[in-house]
Formats: structure tokens, sequence, C-alpha cells
């Protein structure tokens, strides 16, 4: 069942760093982008269109859209909240966008003040401009294994925002693990749940890493064949030293759980430890990812 | 093949802080220990009974055990290097002894300076002074994932090893990733050679979270009913920000799989935590493990 190869999806540019406190440059981000596809990263998270007044850090979405030098078979994708987002992304000629839910009640209702079907009906027209302008949808389910506000959260629950995603016509269904609470069996009956809407090629993972769970939770879901998963270089998105760490799953780590499992993604780690590196060095903080640390580490010593 | 219920063997008192740079007093460590059994772990490598000029901060062994203040039910283990070693460690009263010898070859020569198959020989009368005296003798089979020195290290290896070990009468057979390099398949390949000589109650796995593979190793352990693993409280081990860190695998993240999974343990992750944190007071540094930083934020967060 073991997927030969694995496709990764960096979101460090854009989840990565949409709640970064710190202003970074959109020079910085494009040149982020740059080294991740020279490492062979072959999709991209690249902006989101959200409003300035929620996301400050990804005001420069369009900026930064511009500014990357797109490379012969990646695919940049930006996620849009709504037609709004998506009328402002459209000219930046995204290969994607990416729309979300909460597969909790409690989060939907606290995070953007509706129901969980409500917020998906609301996503029917943007998927249908989306795909009028010949773009993939992919959509994003938060909180599918665990909410802060209500706890637990069932497969049922995932399966009833598969089935809207579904509905109104999104391509790709990625089960995310907002909170990082999520283990290897309960990640997999969710995973179940989508897979039973979506085909394996269509179906994604999203950890992270708050509780350490993120790897065997691939490795896990690995097992049912699925073959794409979101991760972060240098673990962007929530820094475990700070309250409320988030941390996404380090692309870097993951990477070398598949480089050892024999499974193949076409992406260089030494050079995706040099980009974990770079974007490290213009936030001034060591990487998240343990194997950017060790590698990095390695690297100080031999030179030493 | 899951099993239902995991024996976790701390190893935080002992392997987590024998290359602590600064001195941790006696008290601080009996009371670590007090703290564990409090919270429910059933077996702890308490100290080690190796010449002080090698390991200064286990040079308080004696004082130690004699410290502990006996729990009914619980199992203290103490590792030697020879038999100078068990000779200090008998009047302590130690459970269960641990003895030691490393899968690579060039790993033998550089750190005992002599080949595996002497230094295992060499254990040969410990081992039967060890059962003499009604001790159970549990081996560590170092580097079994990765070698410092020579890079890969085969499951041959391993085997060759075990097989020594089980030759001189060692009881229990532990399969070491000391530099964290493993990943699921060549731990279960490695665990194999293991499997083929020990029964499964006599196997166990001891994995470092350098590169962050330590979780997903367990998990595929656990999928071949392995199900005793040795795991140290707080992370202590190996600091990640520090330069050759080791990072045993936190007990904490550990549990918090094993609960998610189902799995019995009879640990309580709370008073875990509190142990953990207990310890990394005494250090004056955060936890290592993502578990502890995460509940320890999230109780600050309930308090504030």
């Amino acid at each position: 069942m073991f997927p030969s190869h694995v496709t990764l999806v960096e979101v460090g540019p854009r989840d990565g760093l949409q709640n970064e406190k710190q202003p970074v440059a959109a020079v910085h981000k494009i040149e982020l982008v740059h080294r991740l596809q020279a490492a062979g990263v072959r999709e991209i998270e690249a902006t989101s269109f959200v409003s300035p007044k929620w996301v400050p850090q990804m005001a420069d979405n369009t900026e930064v859209m511009a500014g990357i030098v797109r490379q012969g078979g990646v695919r940049y994708s930006v996620l849009v909240p709504n037609m709004k987002g998506l009328e402002a992304a459209l000219p930046t000629k995204p290969d994607e966008v990416v729309v979300f839910g909460a597969a909790s009640e409690a989060f939907s209702q606290r995070n953007i003040n509706c129901s969980i079907a409500e917020s998906i009906e609301r996503f029917a027209p943007v998927v249908a401009a989306a795909h009028e302008a010949g773009l993939k949808v992919r959509g994003a389910i938060s909180c599918a294994l665990g909410c802060p506000y209500q706890g637990e959260v069932s497969a049922d629950e995932v399966e009833r925002v598969v089935k809207l995603m579904k509905q109104i016509g999104v391509d790709h269904c990625g089960v995310a693990d907002t909170i990082g609470v999520g283990t290897p069996r309960k990640v997999q009956l969710a995973m179940e749940r989508a897979l039973k809407h979506y085909p394996l090629v269509e179906v994604s993972g999203h950890f992270h890493d708050t509780y350490g769970q993120a790897l065997s939770n691939i490795y896990a879901c690995l097992e049912m064949g699925v073959h794409t998963f979101d991760a972060s270089v240098a673990g962007l998105g929530g820094c475990p030293y700070a309250k409320g760490a988030t941390g996404n799953v380090a692309t870097e780590d993951v990477l070398f759980m598949l480089n050892g499992l024999g499974i193949s993604t076409g992406i260089d780690l030494e050079a995706l430890v040099d980009a974990g590196a770079y974007i490290s060095g213009v936030l001034d903080r060591p990487p998240v990812s343990r194997v950017g640390r060790a590698l990095l580490a390695k690297r100080e010593k031999a030179s030493a």
C-alpha cells in the first residue's frame, strides 16, 4: 500500500508566515519560494488573499505573486476566503486556489461567525468562478482531529464537511489537524472518510507538530496509500517556544522520513535545509525543524 | 498486532542526565525518580556505575540509589560497564542491570577501544554474576540504526550483536538508535532480527528524536507487537539547541501517542508533565518534549 512517490505541498510562505509577528519583506518571501523550487518542491502555497486587516503579513500578496519567477512544472496556489479574495487573486495567475472550512461547529462559529454549512455554501460561487477561470480548487478541512473550543471532533463531523465540499465542486480534499492533537489511528479514521468521497490522488494530510505527532500521523496515512502532504519549511507557522504555538510539521523532517522509507519526492534535502536556514536567518531564530537543526549543527561542526 | 499495554522504561535519570554539563544534585535526581513513580512509571533506569572520570554526573550513584524511597511494583535498573561497576552496584540493590554493546564495529573501536565481540565477551562474567545475585540483565545495542563513524549499520550487524548477547545469557534485548537517524522501515528490519532470538516480551526499542523520527519509529514497532520502549522525561539527554544533540525521545510525547491509540501504560500524562517541568526547572531550561511545552503553555494560558 505504501506509495512510491509523495508530493509535498510547501505551505511555509503562506500558512507558515501568516501569523508571524515581525513583518517579512516581500523580497524575502519571493526568495524563499525561489529556493524552495530550486530544491525541487513542485507545489507551493505562495500567499493568501485575505483582508490585510485580518492578516497583515499577507498584504503583499500581489507583489509576492508578481515577483516569483515561475518555474516550469511548479504549481502555485493561494488561499482565498471569499469572492473578493478570488477576484484579487485571479490577475496574479495562481494555478490553484485553496478554500477552507472547519470540521468543528464551535470553531466555525467562533472563527468566522457562521455555521459550517453556511461557510461552505458561501464558497460555492467562488469554486464555480475559480473553475471558470481554469483553476483547480483545493479544500482544507481545519480542526479535523480536534478543536480548541469543542475538544474532540468525530470522523462523522469530518465526513460532513467532506461531503459539503464535494457538493460545491471542490477538487481536492485536505484533512488538517490544526491544533496537532491527532494520533495515528484517529487520523486514519478521519482519512477514511475523506477517501469515501475523493480518490486517493485528491486527498491530502496537513499535520501540525504541536504535540510531536505529525510524522507518525503521516506514516499512518502512507500506510493507507495517501501520498500528498502539506509541510512547512523550517517548521514555519508556530514557534514551540511561544505560547499558543501551532507548529506546522517541518518539511525537512517529513522529507527525512520519506527518504529513509525509500519514497521519492524530487526534493533535495540539503537544498531544502538551506531554504529553511535562509528564512530562519531572516526571522533571526533557529529553524524549528529537528532535521534542519541537526544537519546545520553537523555542517557547523564539519567546518569548525 | 497492536499491543493493548505498553511498558515505558524511563531513562531520564540515567541516560538523560549523564551528559548534562551542569552538575545536578543527588537530591534532585531522587526527587525526579519519586515524581516519575508517583506518575505511574513502573520501570526506571536510575543511574549508572561507570567511572566518575568518564561520567562525573553519575558519581553520586550510590547516594541516589540509597535516597530513592522504593515503591512496590516499580523496577529500578542501573547501567554497569564492567565487573567493577556491577560490584559497586550490587550493594545498592537494583532490580536489573543494563549492559551494552554497539552494532557498529567502528563505534566500538572508537568508543571503547575493542571489537564488538571482545566487548560482549567481557560482559559474560558480569551477566553471570548479576544472575547469581538474582538480577535480570538487559542488553542495549547502540548504533543499531546508524553510526557517527561508519554511517549505515545493517540488520546483519544488529543480529550479530543480538546473538552475542543471547550467547552470554542477556535476558532482554534493547535496540537503540543512538544517533536518531532511523526511519520506520529500517527500524522494523532491525527489530525483526532481535525478534529472531528474543521473545516479544524481551525486546524493546530506544529511539532518539534528533531527526524527529522517534514517534514514527515507535509506531512502526507497535505494529510488530513490540510493547516496551525507553523514553526520557522532558526529552532529557540532548538539547536540540546545542551542537551534537542526542535527543532521547520525550516520554510525554510517546505517552500522548499511546493515549491517543488507546494503549494503556498506567502513567498519568499531567503528572508526567509535572515531573518533566520539575527537572526542567532544576536545569533552568524548557522541556524539549513538545507535549510538555504545549501542555505547560496551555496551563499558563488557563491560569492567566
